[in-house]
């Protein structure tokens, strides 16, 4: 992957933001500074900075997501920046228009940043040799290959609750194989010198060679949290699981499911992550969900000030030049 | 129903919007004079004011309506709230999130305030008791139940029309037995004092124990119009009259439409309302709905100033604290 | 048509913008001006100026164009005015209201400007005679009528690259029958004088009397380009095409597609058009696309300023009442 090469100009600055893939320690670290920053933003009164007043960004979804499209939505206006929502599935390619043609108009009409949604791996690179070199591009999910800003969010709420990375035992349970996100988090993590990333979940949902990655792998659910400080559950997508011989959601979350029973293999102040939509009953117990554990809604709060982070360092604005006028 | 318990808070200001059921006389004429403050804001040759900068509200559309959509987005953007528009039907509930996961997601991403349309009657107050207490909810139509803020622009309009309540006829005529908006609007009448209230319609369109809310029912048009003041039109809405034995739409308007003739029964300076939109020839004849008798269009226009004002209420802000800067 | 009549007012200033037929040399000049100061808007780091902030402008597609779309869009926000995108087909009307008191409620709704798209010839003009004097309409579009801001943004990109209008051999090449596009780029090019207008395509494409409009017709592309300074190529629309007697979209390439070939039959300074989205292999190679001479992308660019400029004289502001403060 030549992600990290495209996506830092020469200064090692962010240009895009495509992959966790290859990204520095102190780049993340600075993405998480820039997020603390605007983290109470969305606390205020008034919860928008003009950043970005004057910028035009547009979220490209060729596949549709309401949810994300709604928190870049959101970090882009409370940036002050003017957004445009094209559902590109519906809309110019359906008359036979070629998408590089579709990006050069938008080029031509001067946007700054697309945002990207894609079924498929390796769009958002694409997109990214493709453009003009005034526009940036985010990733914000292709097909099974990244999930940066979920990633660097989960980073960023992992770092709230825990004094640092080194020594943290980190299991990500599920569908591994189909996921974006954990393979998003997993660079992150390794990145970050975590002290170990387990993953665990039945042998037809994880990739192959993924013992490469430098992670532990675990087909028992209790032995995989034993002792771990942080639990990171995947969304079960039947929408990607097309020829995966999996058993019934039922058995699914009798052998993977997270319980209150489960939890307590995990050390007593561990934290439970999901990236939402969340399926009560097949990967996690309601009780766990909404229990004392669980960080999950914090993960959406954390989502907004973590793209409005990645959006202003992209267009080389810091938090500090911002002030409530307008 | 327990709605007027939870759309104040413990000091009697509005927290929700959800019914005119229980509104004080008081509350309804603080509405009236935010309102006035905003009237001529339409008219202005900036048509904004700062009031609700830096606020997130979400216009959660669980069945769609253009129309109504639109009046509470122009009334959020000239108050220059960010506004999100969420078509609930065909977005993250269709992954299988539960409506209460939907909810905490948009709360944990700092919205303020969620507009509500749904189809099914009592959804706002549900909503209402299971969303944080930091957010709010209006009501913009619910089931057969209410359409609070419909019914207030009503009465506003009234209001500026007559000089009082105390003294006037008031006729509804159409689908009462379906209609949110009658609901609300004899809420409304019964609470601001007005001297009569009848409804017209075939028996098969006229609630149960309906007399229990205090109105005079007729069966007979003529009958019904003699000597009122206000008119209020309903509209006959086919999609909710699944069931209902009603003669054909030509029948109806021999029976039920309001046509010139009839107008001359009520008195000279009656006024004709209607929620819109109307079917013209089926309730209503056009050279009523045109003449000089009717206010629909000013209903229109008073719908946006009465939104903005049950927006600012909401969020504590009076029209006084706004000026054009921004 | 009476369309000039409706689109000015008394003092001969626009009032709505629905033809290029009849408008004035200095009329068309004086929106090069306007343009060319919002020429630069879309190069600024702040690509917004406040003239027409709190005014609404409501994009009324009858027929959906995603990209047509976002161009007014894009020109209003950066205008800093408020937006509304209705898609009528999918709204209101489906309730069986009627266009008119579509029009009248928006009206009464305090909109500005109404941006109008529609498949039907003339529904611009109808609308813009329909609506309250307030409201002034655009037309993006009508049927095979008229698209008047992608001609005028056609001849100013035309003026950015040849010094007069006076001299110039222009080629219209393609679908001229079913071309709103031609048929206002023949409008705009016969005010500004150009000095020969020649249209190139199969007699199954040609309107009938075309030569009243002034114009060469030529069924042989290599003498039509000959000698040309101006090439404007026309998207062939397969959806508009029922019923033509048209060879193969190959056999279509091989006689009036425009190569680098044919392309030497015209001076060679010539600059090459095409309102998009285009048929690369249909009616234009992709190396002359993206060739020297094309300034295919240049026309959308200018397409925002000349929008822009558009919609800022209709409401009466002169881009030098503008500033970076809003």
């Amino acid at each position: 992957m030549t992600g990290n090469k495209i996506q830092l100009d020469k200064n090692g600055n962010l240009k895009h933001f495509l992959t966790t893939e290859g990204l520095s320690k102190s780049l993340i670290h600075s993405i998480f500074e820039h997020a603390e920053s605007f983290a109470n933003v969305g606390e205020r009164s008034v919860k928008k900075v003009p950043l970005l007043r004057g910028k035009t960004i547009a979220n490209l979804f060729f596949e549709p997501s309401t949810r994300t499209r709604i928190t870049f939505e959101l970090a882009a206006k409370r940036l002050s920046a003017d957004i445009l929502n094209l559902n590109i599935s519906t809309s110019a390619t359906s008359k036979g228009e070629s998408l590089s043609d579709t990006l050069h108009n938008l080029e031509a009409m001067h946007c700054d940043m697309f945002v990207v949604r894609h079924s498929n791996s390796g769009a958002a690179h694409y997109i990214a040799t493709q453009v003009a070199p005034h526009i940036s591009i985010i990733n914000a999910g292709d097909g099974r290959h990244a999930h940066p800003t979920q990633a660097i969010l989960d980073m960023f709420t992992i770092r709230r609750h825990k004094k640092s990375f080194e020594n943290l035992r980190v299991a990500i349970v599920g569908d591994i194989l189909n996921s974006r996100v954990a393979r998003s988090e997993i660079h992150a993590l390794s990145t970050l010198g975590v002290l170990e990333i387990r993953i665990i979940a039945p042998q037809t949902l994880i990739p192959k060679d993924v013992e490469k990655l430098g992670v532990q792998v675990f087909h028992n659910m209790d032995e995989g949290l034993s002792g771990v400080d942080v639990i990171m559950m995947l969304r079960l997508q039947n929408e990607r699981m097309r020829g995966a011989l999996l058993p019934s959601k039922h058995e699914y979350f009798q052998r993977y499911g997270l319980t209150k029973k489960r939890l307590e293999k995990a050390k007593p102040d561990v934290i439970v992550m999901h990236p939402g939509p969340i399926n009560r009953g097949v990967e996690i117990a309601s009780d766990v969900a909404d229990g004392e554990h669980s960080v999950i809604l914090q993960q959406v709060s954390h989502g907004i000030a973590v793209r409005m982070a990645v959006m202003a360092m992209i267009m080389g604005r810091r938090p500090k030049d911002s002030n409530e006028d307008s």
